[in-house]
């Protein structure tokens, strides 16, 4: 396995360091004998709220100090209860007169060095009360249970209460009480992996775990391995027999453990927006990694029953931006716009200009075969087909076409493109016509207006004359038509530029420049090969 | 390899459900064969600013639309462009009056399909101008560069000018000016894996890639794996060597390409710290995955070239979530508390006092050995050595302890115990006489203030009486001492309490839990064994 990391024993520390890029939070002096990340602006003048545990949460818990949530967080090393000294530093630097709130979760070796600092800490006269957070339903309600995202929804109430300057037992016995309106499921597909080890999964690729915890210990149940929809579905079953309201209103914590990708996050809160509980959700806090398993492959989903003061204080803006809630409601629509029909415009008659057409799309569909041939030789051998195909759509909708009318007429040879013709080509002969459709629609000039529509196909293609494509054709050949020149002179120069191209052995541009010199040397670019044909035809009508 | 997926052509589709269930979202009802977020409360007053492209980029680019950022997002396949009909929907559905600014990644699906798209918007009447965004810097000046991560800076900032009603004609200009002043780099570990698909690596397990793209293409370099800060460097030599201006300052966007862990990112923000570049950044937005490539592990740097105008832009508030910047500095540290001496107190003298701590001492250490056989039948051996280590260190500082004040002298055994004594019973013995040693300071009753301290024990540790632990001998031991009765009755309970032990074969609680009847039966808990050899001692004095 690969990891971005430099000495395993240094992970932490470097960690903290990258976060405290934020000049809002700062590190005590002691670091990294103590790891204590705490807000650099605190003046002690409220309750403390205090929190931390193992690494390997992250952005849990330093990344949560901040005002309006965590006063400080303690770092221990990953997955591994900070020192007794380390908490009571963080309180000792953290704690005023107003006391402090440590928010332990429920773990043995967080409940005892987090206990003993805490009793040190009074020992020195410091007002100091804690609460622990279990709100992990994995295990059953008759076994102890460990405290896993749902321990955010305390850091951002206690901390919200904290900054409105409520006093230490009202911030605490609400912290209680959130947890006790807090549970939490988790699932994934494979456990963590911890930074510079090698991976040895527990998990074969037809498996899950349902009810993980947040250290790499095992899943309670091993499940079957299945579609997202059902995954989600056996974890909400979990939280849906342990709500501790049928009734209520709820917010949600939606957690990535670590490493599951955007696109999926999202397609698993659609998938849980289809079960029953979905319509229980108010708010979510995610999708995001919030209280991560280092790189787990799973989720967790956390929900707190909402009292109108949880509301109010979820919602309040926070500092840290890890921390962000949005309602929960079903998708919504808007009507779409009507797209403009291929076809618009009045039908309206020109027997030059109908004869003119006719006789280009003819010849498109006649030199299928010949244009395939000499595609084969240079591309994937479909060029001809491909105007082929335009060809045959033209000619099947002549009598519907505005052709007495040549800027509608541009536009409308520019839609039928888009919508018929296949591939690159199409897309840049449509951006041609339709580019000098517009034009053409506010100053009636022909040959500026295609030279104007052949700059949209060098802007939004990136080709220039040169570079073996239909612009070595079309560019003289417009150039032509704007200096008023006669058909067959213009149909001379269309040739001569795709002559040219056959010289063109070296090109960035495209396909081509893929292709060998030799295979190149005198084959001409079959899209300006076309171009040079129908200007040659049209001339000779 | 195991993803969060239904069927793989529904992915993009549920992703974007998952994401519309933010009620500032919506989509049009051409949904799914038109993929477009939308504002749900836009009312076409001010210029439109609408992007797009291939999916696989959560949360670009449909999770950045929202007020002060993009109107509307027009979402692909996976890595794949977006129709022109669907660009076209957007355009038609977002642009009022003031028009509407197209952001586009430099890929040619991309320009032909926008591209056409802005013209047949054009053709309608639109007032559509577009800009090419060209930030990676990977493959060098003379090559067509691609569009990657530094496409949001060019969203926030039109996103901002547009919010506050400039002209679309100003927007294109500056967004413009945003492109020609970014630079982008990215570096990866693995590719990204395609959801649903088996994973078939080009890279070993000794080899990154430098100069990445966003949708799986090879980067430009292959190098040598190595430590983090090595290959920070390398990326940001690339970088440095493509600074708009050498002397500027820059804002930066640090993302993650999809599935490096969140410690991981935070490391890789202090590896980029220690470059020379990180002394040019105020800004950062993330780390964060912001422009993705599905699952890669990997990460890009993107810097903006910052003007008075662009960082105002940048900084002003936003509505989607995904965004958030701050100030980007060295770590501050602030002066650390000191934590208290182990014995603070003033030394007493207390000859009844010294002998009975002298001879408790001295049997613990006289009984290591039988005490560590003892635990060797039910644990792992060594609690007769913790013991000992207690004794002895109490025995080298005799004449420093404050003998004459029980309070003191409760607390400071209680500090003694939680920088000597090791494991789970080392703190929470010291819990049990920092919390007595409080209680005793406000109230001198010696058997009462004992039996709070074991009530905190109960609290922190989670065990109670029965669960085969001291406390079955300790919580019978103080109960007496708090009734007043004789130091021998006291010895005689705690005895009847460890003897009970034996007889706990079945307990849900701590080590013992994990044994079978066979071994726990007759063997008293080694802990509750020394509670009561020390009170028998003491009795007989």
């Amino acid at each position: 396995m690969k990891f971005f990391i430099n000495e395993p024993d240094q992970i932490v520390n470097e960690a903290i360091n990258g976060l405290l890029t934020n000049p809002k939070l700062a590190k005590l002096d002691s670091f990294p004998e103590v790891r204590v990340v705490i807000r650099a602006d605190w003046d002690k003048s409220k309750v403390a709220v205090i929190s931390g545990g193992g690494s390997g949460h992250e952005p849990a818990h330093a990344g949560f100090v901040g005002k309006g949530m965590l006063t400080a967080a303690v770092c221990g090393d990953i997955f591994a209860s900070p020192t007794v000294d380390a908490v009571l530093s963080a309180i000792l630097a953290a704690t005023g007169p107003k006391g402090c709130l440590l928010i332990i979760k429920n773990y043995t070796g967080d409940r005892l060095n987090f206990g003993l600092a805490a009793e040190q800490a009074r020992a020195l006269g410091y007002d100091v009360q804690t609460v622990t957070v279990d709100d992990d339903i994995a295990l059953g309600k008759d076994v102890k249970k460990r405290g896993i995202a749902g321990t955010l929804f305390v850091h951002k109430i206690a901390g919200r209460l904290a900054e409105e300057g409520r006093s230490l037992s009202e911030i605490a016995a609400i912290a209680q009480k959130v947890i006790d309106s807090t549970a939490s499921i988790g699932l994934s597909l494979t456990e963590c992996r911890h930074l510079g080890q090698e991976l040895t999964s527990r998990l074969n690729d037809q498996q899950a775990e349902l009810g993980l915890g947040i250290h790499g210990e095992p899943g309670i149940e091993v499940i079957t391995y299945d579609k997202a929809d059902k995954l989600m579905n056996l974890a909400i079953e979990k939280l849906e027999a342990n709500l501790p309201d049928a009734n209520g209103r709820y917010a949600m914590i939606f957690n990535n453990m670590g490493s599951v990708s955007p696109i999926e996050m999202s397609l698993l809160v659609n998938s849980f927006h289809k079960t029953k509980l979905a319509d229980k959700i108010d708010y979510m806090i995610g999708p995001a990694a919030l209280m991560s398993s280092i790189n787990m492959s799973g989720f967790s989903v956390s929900i707190l029953l909402l009292t109108n003061e949880f509301e109010k204080a979820l919602l309040a803006t926070v500092e840290p931006s890890a921390w962000h809630i949005q309602p929960f409601k079903k998708p919504a629509s808007i009507s779409s716009p009507k797209l403009p029909e291929t076809i618009p415009y009045e039908p309206s008659a020109n027997s030059a200009v109908q004869k003119l057409i006719e006789t280009a799309a003819q010849l498109l569909v006649a030199i299928e075969k010949e244009i395939n041939g000499l595609d084969a030789k240079v591309g994937d051998g479909d060029a001809g087909s491909t105007f082929a195909l335009t060809g045959k759509r033209l000619l099947s909708v002549i009598d519907k076409l505005p052709l007495n009318d040549t800027g509608k007429m541009l536009l409308t040879i520019g839609r039928i493109l888009a919508r018929e013709a296949g591939g690159s080509s199409g897309v840049l002969l449509s951006i041609l016509f339709t580019a000098a459709g517009n034009t053409y629609s506010k100053q009636p000039d022909l040959g500026k207006a295609l030279l104007d529509g052949l700059q949209k196909v060098k802007d939004y293609g990136g080709a220039q004359q040169g570079d073996r494509t239909m612009i070595d054709a079309l560019q003289p050949a417009f150039e032509a038509l704007a200096s008023k020149e006669s058909l067959a002179l213009v149909a001379q120069q269309a040739r001569k530029g795709a002559d040219n191209t056959k010289n063109i052995i070296n090109t960035k541009f495209g396909r081509s420049s893929y292709l060998s010199e030799a295979v190149l040397r005198d084959v001409p670019d079959p899209g300006a090969e076309v171009i040079a044909r129908v200007f040659e035809k049209i001339a000779t009508m």
